[in-house]
Parts: structure tokens; sequence; C-alpha cells
């Protein structure tokens, strides 16, 4: 499903944190889900849950998604955006100030191609039944009006680069909460503070 | 923990569906959880996550807050805000367009005191161990400084008012997506579209 590779020779502090998340809720599917907002044209703030993909060694957080829903113009023209991911399980909260980039099959037809194939057949049925967000003419069951072997070119994969990172644990006896912060230079700071 | 009145004349037609979440989910804590997205003085998104209080008649979610969090600077120059509330048991989400307005003690005694009351002692401890956000200079278990039956001046209500509805239910067959919108008249209409 999800797949994490850490091997990166300068780790960022706060990985060891959410692997340990990811390792112990690996059993419950809904830990895998988080809340992205970013910001529309209007300067309207928006938020939904998607599903997480990758981490990647240089600390990018990957999702899947459909170039015809809003997020996709929302990114186009203010690319900030920030992830808020709670476990329930565990009681941390994860909140990564990121910058969007989207990539289409044009792009990169390997990677998207490789996504798209790990997809289950559910999965594909909700980019092939029609564009999200218009009019539904009738409440028969979707049905996927494209063969589910060739990848649409709405499919894209958005990558959110991690810059900063709020991290609170409900659970420490202290509670917990750290701030990690990129610098200039790529390094990562750290400090405590308050929750 | 959370109060729920229906007996407005004039019913928006989502409540329905958020009664339905709230009670069929009334056993699972963390169904009480959603994610709040608004727009900070730069114009990055922030979100974070809350918890649900009460949905008033008039279509007012309540959360409670403190004025010393980056969310009540963030309200006061952009009241505009996004509740992302996704029910894992369910597979229901919805994503809340509200107006945020703050209330504090001097604005409303007995409303504050209420809410500060029905909280626990753990609840409570969180508003007086110390200004969230500042630097935490050792790691010892937070103190309160002040006595808990003394409603503090940085202790607020959020009522965020709802004005449009975005309902997805993954779990119908075929999905569903309903989009209900408040009218000039305060008359609200739907719109079924394609998830």
């Amino acid at each position: 499903m999800d797949s994490i590779t850490d091997q990166a020779p300068d780790i960022a502090p706060w990985r060891p944190y959410l692997l340990a998340s990811l390792q112990g809720t690996k059993d419950i599917p809904e830990s895998r889900y988080f809340q992205l907002a970013s910001v529309d044209i209007t300067g309207a703030p928006q938020c939904r849950t998607l599903v997480f993909r990758e981490l990647h060694q240089d600390n990018e957080i990957i999702v899947i998604s459909d170039t015809r829903t809003e997020k996709f113009t929302e990114f186009a023209s203010n690319p900030r955006g920030q992830i808020c991911w709670y476990f329930a399980h565990t009681r941390e909260q994860y909140r990564f100030d990121v910058t969007a980039q989207v990539t289409t099959f044009v792009d990169n037809e390997l990677w998207l191609t490789e996504h798209w194939s790990r997809l289950s057949d559910a999965g594909k049925k909700q980019f092939l039944w029609g564009s999200p967000g218009t009019k539904r003419h009738d409440l028969n069951p979707l049905e996927s009006l494209e063969p589910d072997n060739v990848v649409p070119s709405h499919f894209c994969v958005i990558s959110l680069s991690v810059s900063k990172v709020d991290y609170l644990n409900l659970r420490g006896n202290p509670q917990n909460r750290i701030v990690f912060e990129k610098q200039s230079d790529g390094s990562w700071c750290s400090l405590e503070i308050i929750p």
C-alpha cells in the first residue's frame, strides 16, 4: 500500500517519529488518511481527506489525485499547503507545512503508470466515472466509461515537499510538542514548545 | 460531551445526515474530532484537529480554544474557515464552509463559564500550563499555575457558522456526494454531484 524508504544520509529528525507512528498503526487502514489544506483563488481555506501513498527520501509526502478536482487549480495558483495527520490510535498529531507539485502522465509516464497499476479496481473506477464535482444526472450506479488499463490523462501524483513539522503527542506525560523547521542550508532545527 | 438540539422550524437539509453520523458513531471518541483549516496572515493554509462540542439550531458548530493560539490571530484577520470531518466508521466526509466568530469571558460570562465547567480536569489543565507555542524550558511534567475554578481570560469559544456543506459517502452503492448551499434568503439548495 504505502512504501517508506529511509536511506537518506542526512535524515530529518522528524522522520523517526513519523515512521514509528506508521509502524504502530500499520493494521489500521484509516491511519493512512490525512487532511490536506490549501487556499483557493478567492483566499478561502479548503480541506479534504487524502490517502497517504509514500514518504520519499527527500521528505516529500506523495498522494494521488485528479487534475479535474479543485485542488489542482488551487495548487496551480498557490502551491502552499498544510497536512494535518492525526493518529487516533497513538494520539499523535503532525502538521506538515508543504509545497505542492503536480505530476501528470505527460510529465513522467513511468512513475504515473507505476502508481496507476498499484490501484485496486475500485480505486481506478473513481477516476473513470465522470468529472468530479459536476452534476449527476441520475442515481444509478456510476459506471466506468473507459478501459482501466490505460492511465487517464487526468490522473496525477502530488508531491508535498515538507519544510516544517509541528508534532504533538497527547499521550505523553508530560504532553510533548516539538517544532522541526528546515533551514536554508537544508539542515533541520527542532524546538520543544508548550502544547 | 457534545449536545445537539434540533428544533429549528426550518431545518437545513444536511442536518439529518450529520445527526445520523453522530448517532452512528456515538461510542467512538475520535469521531468527535475534525480538522479546521484557516488562512494565516501570510496567505498560507493552516489546519489542526479540534473537538466538536455542539451543533446549534442556527447551524453553528461550536468548539473551544485559546486566544493565545495562532488560529485566534488568523480568524481575526480572515474569519473564513473550512471544517473537514471524516467519520472513519461510516466512511462519510463532510466539508463545511464556515465563518468563525470568537467569544471570550468578557463577551459572555455565562456561556464561557458553562463551557469551562463542562471540561474535565485534564481538559482544564491544557489552558493553565503556559502559553501554547512558546519555548518549553524543561521537560518536567507541565504544571498548572492557576486555580481551575476561575475561567481564564484566554479561554474562548469559537462559533463556526455553516454556509455550505460538501457531503461524501464512500460506502454508498453508488457512492454519494451532495452539495448543500445556503441561499441569500436563508434557505438551502442541494445538488447531487459526481464524487
